[in-house]
């Protein structure tokens, strides 16, 4: 990305791994709305695109060299890539909440570079051993399941739930999806009917088009995904007493309404989730697991020249869920 | 009450306690704010006082009579009277969460006639000793500690938490004593000089004047007390990572607005409380340990006759705390 | 039962409901290892059967007449009965922990009597309505299933976790359905073969026939259900850091070693389940889930008059898993 | 230590600090009762002392030169050592268990040397900053400190609490002072009458002299600092329902008869402690709140030469609480 809405594929220095480091070559990149949001606004929040900026954080590969104090063996490793690392040694990482280190590094997040390349180069303690049970786009989207994994545990759901998840993106299908595999009813809200076949696909028991239909029912637990300010209202009114919220999805302006009459007199929980700490090892063995198909998201795939058309798909056509960038296609057409 | 701003006293027929219920002759009732509300607006939120009311729940008393049920000896004990009366058979009061029953009965909660009287007839477990060292009013004040200890529990305050307290009446002021006597410091902010001084007596570490000063710091926790929109906003802000609000104070419309991206991007946990469940012994305990002083909220004392005086005098007078009613007083004098 | 193995049938009067109370044609009535030791050994623990007293406490039914206040609507409902009536009214009640209740009465308890009847009278809100995709005999296995689900919650068993059952008997295959319900890898031992078997059969990713094979893995949630001492040291054991252990299963003489050492370097969390509280509404929603198979632990069916023998079943053959008593069979057959 | 009550004091070259480490001068070194262990037994559990090895691990001192990645600014610090260094990669640490850390290297465990020296080098975020408020005594003292609080923690111990801290050596007394800061009312119990006396002076609201009095009472919370197996049966048994007991104090076996029955039929939980993890914060602003006195804790200071005998000194005196070392007599004394 090189601008707003501009991007090209260039040739640089293959990345060198430092001691604790792995190379990887990357197989599949998933798409996701903050690479959307970069793309388009040229910015997230207060932070903008200074530079030139790789995209591209939900990556799957294979180590091809490892760094002096990795073992060997590793190389030849299929693996699912953790984007973000932490310091390991402020307060937040010592406490295990290494997700809001202020040190942390995070792939395509100005001024670290993202995973839309042939190859990169991560610590290998984030570059996360997969089985061959998942091919290289499950491999991929470890990552938003991390986010989804996180997200369930943050609202405690499990067996007796009743889970309303509001937003029936990416993320909200896999919380759909996470939330049946901890034993809850899950009930998932959107404006899109399309997307609601597609959770009832999933496994959802109820789905409910908020386009046309008021949101009803008295849920244990709400898991927020789309951001909007009316679903955050709406959610909350419909949790009973003791219910949790967490929100997942970003506002737009970064502040919501709230009401707290509701939340007091029914002493709501509400929280919100920041990615996830420590989530890889579940979220691969999850995935394994055959409870959930996160083969279902992935609605096409591009080579490293297709990142500009995969990076608009989502904003043109709502049955694009997840885009996957397949970094070696270009290699091997290339060849 | 017999409408806005009305109120007269009546000869009424003595109260017969059912077999569990015992009779209190009321010795102490303080004024709280959501009497204060009735009494002026004639509603909260959307409850009216539509019949006459007897206003008043933060009581004490002696025992005078017990119903069929209930042992004798309890005739001639000191009590303080927990005001809401759960139906004890639903799934929130089989949970533990009695305060949210929805079939609760509360004093002066609109049908139910209050504390403002000579005599009341309670369940006689709600009805909760009290030891010699407390005084009348002390046992009436109970109440306000127990929805104190409560915020403060709801808070997960502690050992090595840095509190802000956000509004210095009188909640805000037993948050604070009781957030001292679990171990943590307390950081009290207000927009009266007069109240903060208070709280700087009553052991707060730091008060900041809020009219005068920018919110700073990193806190914990926040117990919000002022029901404010903008110090909702401004408390949320100054919290950590990983912190914990916890909102007392009751939003004149009902809702607030929340910086959604801090709830996120630090992780922090928002509740808010209602009453409270199952306080009242460990909060006559907290009161008989001498780490708190409840006598300082007491700044005015008046019979029966004065209540409207008692009613309105929070509205006047800033440093008018907590006004007690005494009900005996007028029965010695009418004598 | 009037002594140890000596058991009759008698005609008593109908009992009649209170105003709060349901009449309960019982319909099915499982026999629980409990119901076994009151017969065999004349006491459990230093409760002894002083008087004769009706066995049986997995109840289900149909309501067939109601008290004064209970709506007479439910005439007719098919119930599930809690066996367990606690006073509602002391401090552990109040606070949700009414499976403490010191004041409860339970069936079968002495010198409550219990299930093992054509009628039984107990109080309408411990008598759950019961979907009609449940047959009796899986309405009155939701008593052990409620013991499973308490067991499981306690043990913190969710996604991601790798629990450990010991303890192939009816408590502990609910355990294993309830564990793998809730999205966990469960491993179940036992010495015994054919129970391992079924263990297979109802979801266990992996049996251990510890007779033969030491106890190996590293598990995060242990939960003993068979009482034995060496099944307490070698689960402890088994668990990796932070792990936790739930005991249900009761030791012979009340007392077992614990590797202390184990707990502390490893930080595990040990505690022990009595009964369950507030876990009939879910637990009957979790056996109309599909998600689970209650009729696989019903071996045997028997009449009022074969109580003996079926208390004898599970004494004499290992695959007796859950005899189940039909006191409606031997109105039947009288007629 | 050269051998089972063997020590000498030898010429060693100065450490060099990495370039993450500090060089500290020692100041004050508590001994601990494991550094007894090690001196006259040669062994815990089933680690030998094999090799020459440095004893000490509650040590505070000042930073004297710092690694090339440690700001310089740091030269001249006072500060708290923190002894136990954890790999700060693997699962544990990740999840912010970094005590439980497999790959630890901790001060004065075979085969890492300890504190009774004049220098050691210690990574810099294990020297913590503590303020001139806290002498090198105190300083030296957060470790034990640190041990009390994670244990209180545990325990989960605050307002309301009735606390029983069994045996009243150095952490069982800081136990009692913790959990007295943290609002709760403390029982302590031990064989010595003269420890006793100490725990009243430090707070103890009630003293059981158990060679002489029958353990009674019913707690909410356990903290047994003994490790004494009659301690254990007896404070479990001594609590109420929903108890909660803490193991600190490590059983000569390492196992103890856990009462069941208790366990169960009260829902008690129980864990134990392995030193702590990210406490030495919150501990150096507890220590410097004036809510608790480590002085009174020391009891004797003494030279590097005077090891030998500060090692032998609690076994020969119960009146021997935590002996001091104070490396830099030595120093000036030779100089």
């Amino acid at each position: 990305m090189t601008g707003v809405d501009a991007t090209h594929v260039e040739q640089r220095p293959m990345p060198v791994p430092g001691p604790l480091d792995v190379l990887v070559e990357v197989r599949a990149v998933g798409v996701c709305g903050s690479d959307v949001h970069w793309y388009r606004d040229g910015h997230i929040g207060s932070t903008w695109v200074t530079e030139p900026l790789v995209l591209g954080h939900e990556a799957s590969g294979v180590i091809v060299e490892v760094g002096a104090d990795v073992s060997p063996e590793r190389v030849g490793s299929r693996v699912a890539i953790e984007p973000g690392v932490p310091c390991g040694r402020c307060g937040d990482c010592r406490a295990g909440r290494y997700n809001l280190c202020s040190h942390v590094r995070f792939l395509a997040t100005p001024p670290v570079d993202g995973a839309f390349a042939s190859h990169l180069v991560i610590p290998s303690d984030f570059a996360h051993d997969v089985p061959d049970a998942l091919d290289d786009d499950e491999a991929a989207l470890i990552e938003p399941l991390a986010v989804a994994l996180w997200a369930v545990r943050k609202a405690g759901v499990g067996l007796g739930d009743r889970v309303l998840v509001s937003g029936a993106g990416p993320v909200g299908l896999l919380v759909l999806q996470v939330a049946r595999a901890a034993g809850a009813d899950v009930t998932v809200c959107d404006l899109s009917d399309q997307r609601l076949s597609i959770a009832l696909d999933l496994g959802a028991q109820r789905t409910i088009d908020v386009a046309n239909e008021a949101l009803s029912g008295e849920f244990t637990a709400l898991v927020e995904c789309s951001g909007a300010p009316s679903a955050v209202m709406a959610g909350v009114t419909a949790l009973g007493r003791a219910g949790r919220a967490v929100f997942v999805g970003v506002a737009r302006d970064g502040h919501v309404t709230l009401p707290l009459d509701i939340v007091q007199s029914r002493e709501i929980t509400v929280t919100g989730t920041f990615r996830y700490a420590h989530q890889y090892p579940d979220a691969i063995a999850l995935a394994c697991s055959g409870r959930l198909d996160l083969r279902r998201l992935v609605t096409s795939t591009h080579p490293l020249s297709g990142v500009h058309e995969a990076l608009l798909l989502p904003g043109h056509d709502r049955s694009a869920l997840k885009p996957m960038i397949h970094p070696q296609q270009d290699e091997t057409t290339s060849a």
